[in-house]
């Protein structure tokens, strides 16, 4: 039987940051990671890049070596496996490898296996030519289809954020992308102003969008045929991304909290409710800095974190934390950056957290550059406590990292009344004398 | 006699901005604007990209039309005037106007005279070729004498920022600049890591750069000679950027508190020691929010902010308050960035703050995208409290906002240890996912 002080289950984003800090922190401890692909340590969220050639190789996504993390720090690697059972009562894992289950031993356990993509209970989903877009291997398949075949044509079921990535990558690769969203809107993670200039954006470079329309078939006839409410659409391929689900079926009731749809629920320590287990990534809950609530919401920023933290709390950094998130998200769009931190204005009213919002158009630079550019910002506040919930910013240049300012604001607890005095540094170049984040900030002081 | 409800004295950023704000605020008070220069409400910082030609008419910098100023805001405006002097006691300032001394009688008078360059004692300086650059007119001037005589060579006496950007606009016309600057480096007000990086740019350049040397002495033998510690340079043309002093001297002794050097001290009212008596901009003091002391530090996103304050509190919004900055500052040198917020570790040392930094060089968005470059991350902190106390930064992309992002920790006494764990939102074509200010955190986290 095998027996390692660190066991990490799932080894991209949550899982490698787990194994190397906890290596970073003690040299003398073994510690394994078991992936169920064929691949670690990649950055997921470059494979819309990958797909549309912006990055060659798939392996510029791996940031390190497997042989590295074996060699240099001593980490064992195991790929191709899957972990079938915990029994946490004697701290052992029952792994799959190479054809056979073996138990493995543990003192502390870390779970990292990620996510799975939802597949909608849609007739004839199952095909060669539909896509999901989860781990590289999916990656690798989708562009080896499309350098193989030449499709025309792809039908992209859901208009999220992925959904926006891919059809941006397929009109970079001359394909027509058509975008089929059961809700009135793409994005709609985002407020009816920002999701109205990106619908603008995908529509100026041909993205065809249906919105508040459901599939229900698909069937082939030589190509592909989306059937769904308002008629059908033909495609050579079908990609679908309609959100995803934690991979932690293998963890039922076994003991350890969970919500309804399966994230495991962790405390700032990247703790599970059992000792010596953590949890950490799209597996995981994370603690929602605005609403005080854990929350679902798997992103590779926070599962970088949380990875963190459990691999030193596993390796005995007992002081290690990680707070929580405020709902920070960037996505470009064509030639937009797009971002949103904190709360918009529809999850501020699900929460029963009273907003008001101001909204300007304003310049990135200053406005006598040549290269001046809109920005669209929206700040939104409770007006009751002063402090800044939402923000979120579409435009050219600067709206990610403007995002990002008022994330920092939003995490200090920052009252709007302060951030519209706030010392931003200033030069022609980079932004106006009054920046757009404080002049949309202004609209809402009181006076 | 004239008389205003409020009278403002200078119109460039801070009496502009509280012109406008005060009628906006209220309607039906008089205000006037008296202005010593022929411009108003024109973008100062804008002049070096004017000078450069990449702003091809000066009144592209002007932000709001001098007449739009008299018909829709009913703000009166009266150029080429000059305060002589203000009797407190009777509220009332002796104006220069078309040749006559006139007494003009207020409520509330609004002090935004701005600052007037040092003229170092240096025996020739005084020369139709030898030039500050402070207002429009100087602007105006400089780029008439360089379309006018094709110079090949420019000396830069101070290599402080407006140095620097002057070296760059000159480059871009052809002409060789030389940048001579007393002081061990130029831009002194950051750390060695950054003025090391803005150095090598220069040079990268063709700018030649003489450190150390003080310049004794201008002579004019057909070309300039400008006589320095170490030997003779030529030039065609000189401009002089030494730092500047506020325009307070019809004030000395007028009984309003001001620093050594001439600054009004001012609160975060931007009220004088005087009631009814307001002072904002390059003239007054400001707040400094991390060593709690009032300093010069002319800038014009301050003047702004300080500006907009005055003029609501003279229109009686009494509630409005600018608390104070943290030294935030931005820079373009060539295709870099440069960006620096709070204090610098000498700066810190001055004021007896104990400090630790930490730098990075870590890539501007994910590394795997090929337009990724290297971005230079310097924070420090206050190890006893935790708190942030400054940042510098240097890069082609992102650096400026980046920056920014910091000024808005440093307000918030931000710990470092929340600040490396911060949700920053992450999209690879903006982003690393760990971003370089968190891995310039990170390895301030106390473990």
């Amino acid at each position: 039987m095998k027996q390692y002080d660190i066991m990490v289950i799932g080894g991209v984003a949550a899982g490698m940051s787990a194994a190397s800090q906890a290596r970073r922190a003690n040299k003398d401890i073994s510690i394994a990671v078991f992936e169920k692909s064929d691949y670690v340590s990649y950055g997921a969220c470059g494979m819309p890049y990958y797909i549309s050639d912006l990055i060659e190789d798939h392996r510029r996504l791996i940031a390190i070596d497997k042989d590295d993390y074996v060699s240099r720090r001593q980490i064992d690697i195991f790929t191709g496996t899957e972990a079938k059972q915990v029994d946490f009562a004697n701290k052992r894992v029952l792994i799959h490898l190479a054809g056979e289950d073996e138990w493995y031993t543990y003192d502390k356990l870390i779970i990292a296996t990620g996510a799975k993509p939802v597949v909608p209970p849609i007739e004839g989903i199952e095909h060669e030519n539909i896509f999901m877009l989860r781990n590289l291997n999916d990656g690798i398949r989708i562009k080896e289809f499309v350098q193989r075949n030449f499709p025309q044509r792809a039908v992209l079921i859901g208009g999220g954020f992925i959904g926006l990535e891919m059809a941006e990558s397929f009109h970079e690769l001359g394909i027509a992308p058509v975008i089929i969203e059961r809700m009135e809107s793409v994005a709609m993670a985002l407020d009816p102003e920002i999701r109205e200039r990106i619908t603008n954006k995908l529509k100026d470079n041909d993205v065809e969008i249906m919105t508040g329309v459901a599939v229900n078939r698909i069937s082939r006839e030589g190509s592909l045929i989306v059937h769904h409410d308002d008629g059908a659409v033909e495609a050579d391929f079908i990609v679908v991304s309609v959100g995803v689900i934690p991979n932690t079926d293998f963890l039922r009731d076994a003991g350890l909290k969970m919500t309804e749809r399966g994230a495991l629920v962790v405390d700032e320590r990247s703790q599970t409710t059992l000792p010596d287990v953590y949890a950490a990534g799209d597996c995981a809950t994370v603690r929602h800095l605005i609403t005080d609530t854990d929350v679902y919401m798997p992103l590779g920023s926070t599962a970088n974190k949380q990875g963190r933290v459990a691999g030193l709390q596993a390796a005995g950094i007992s002081t290690e934390r990680f707070r929580g998130i405020v709902g920070s998200q960037l996505v470009k769009v064509f030639d937009l950056e797009v971002g949103k931190t904190g709360l918009s204005e529809r999850e501020a009213e699900m929460h029963g957290i009273k907003n008001e919002s101001s909204v300007v158009t304003w310049k990135d630079i200053a406005g006598y550059c040549p290269a001046s550019e809109n920005l669209f910002v929206k700040i939104t506040i409770n007006p009751d406590t002063r402090e800044i919930i939402g923000g979120q910013l579409v435009g050219k240049h600067g709206a990610a990292q403007r995002t990002n300012i008022l994330a920092t604001a939003i995490t200090a607890r920052m009252s709007i009344d302060d951030f519209a005095y706030l010392d931003l540094g200033y030069a022609p170049p980079f932004t106006p004398v009054w920046d757009s984040l404080l002049v949309a900030a202004q609209k809402l002081v009181k006076r």
